[in-house]
């Protein structure tokens, strides 16, 4: 069994390299397998369809990125400062550059946001897909919205509704990562924390750094 | 030559159609003639390639939309209030939800931004594609900088940097589209104007509608 363990895990990395470098459509079963080193029957034997396979590799990227995301948004880095509850917005923004610079280190490009390139490529097609990335960006805009409740609960931030707000923190990151990649630049993140003190209305004028 | 004509923007009608729905990847160029109703042969005699076609979709998406595009930010319904340079930038947003309704009455759902969808498909891919996806966005950016730097010059808005608020703006932009389209809603773009006022420091508090 550690031999059949060991092929879904190589499937599962291979697969994820190849969508994040060329998007879901033009990905056959065939590539992956000889990207991944496993025979084919072996692909059918962990997954019923590419599809499938799409939907692991997403709740694979998304379980490590949540912890990732609770870690930055929930630490205790933040100091004591005025603005300790809008840190973690900072801290998760970094966290986001490194990601990136790590893709780009790896692939030669920046090769963006797994679950944004997913949205695009994939939510006019298959229904699972599109409802599991819709729960996936929920959660994402329900973790901002924690850190941004708290920080107008003490007064760091005038915003009035959180969710709003959080979802616009969330749609902004998307939208600066998709040019992070078109113009293979991560320094297009810098602005992210900026512009979230602007957006939420924040009283300090925290540094960009 | 009046028939031959005909069938080019048949097969860029159809490929738009075709690339907004399900992507760019996915397509061969023999569902594309099917869908046009024209034959192969036609399509080499106008396109050395998928790729070539792409472009020549890209650009007229473009031409038209930039038209809309400058006829917003320039145009004179602005009246003469206190954030007249401003409110280009809402007919912008107005026009854009207008057209992705447009697009979800014809389509069934919603498809997003076109140049979107492409930069997060192909920009890791054809460098042809990503050069001109890269040259129309900082089109859009220029266009909106315009706006920005009128409504400060003004005293509509208190933002430092015109061109780095116009990117923030466009990636706003980009991200709420791309919301649109996985919730299939458009009314996500309804915060656009509110957090546009927010992340330029408007001095109005203008109502969202």
């Amino acid at each position: 069994m550690g031999r059949t363990s060991d092929a879904r895990e190589r499937i599962l990395t291979a697969a994820k390299t190849l969508m994040l470098s060329r998007g879901y459509s033009a990905l056959g079963v065939a590539e992956i397998c000889k990207a991944a080193g496993v025979p084919k029957g072996s692909f059918y034997y962990f997954f019923a369809s590419k599809e499938e396979l799409a939907l692991a590799v997403i709740d694979e990227h998304w379980t490590g990125q949540r912890a990732e995301w609770t870690g930055a948004l929930d630490g205790d880095g933040g100091g004591d400062g005025a603005d300790r509850a809008l840190q973690g917005l900072r801290r998760l923004y970094e966290f986001t550059a490194a990601e990136l610079r790590a893709g780009q280190r790896s692939c030669g490009t920046v090769t963006g946001c797994l679950l944004g390139n997913l949205a695009l490529e994939m939510s006019t097609g298959t229904a699972t897909v599109r409802e599991r990335l819709r729960e996936i960006f929920d959660e994402q805009v329900a973790l901002v919205e924690e850190t941004v409740a708290e920080a107008r609960g003490r007064g760091e931030v005038t915003v009035a509704d959180a969710h709003e707000a959080a979802r616009a923190l969330v749609a902004q990151l998307e939208g600066q990562v998709l040019f992070a990649k078109l113009y293979d630049d991560v320094g297009r993140l810098d602005v992210l924390w900026p512009n979230s003190l602007a957006l939420l209305g924040a009283r300090t004028s925290s540094t960009t750094d």
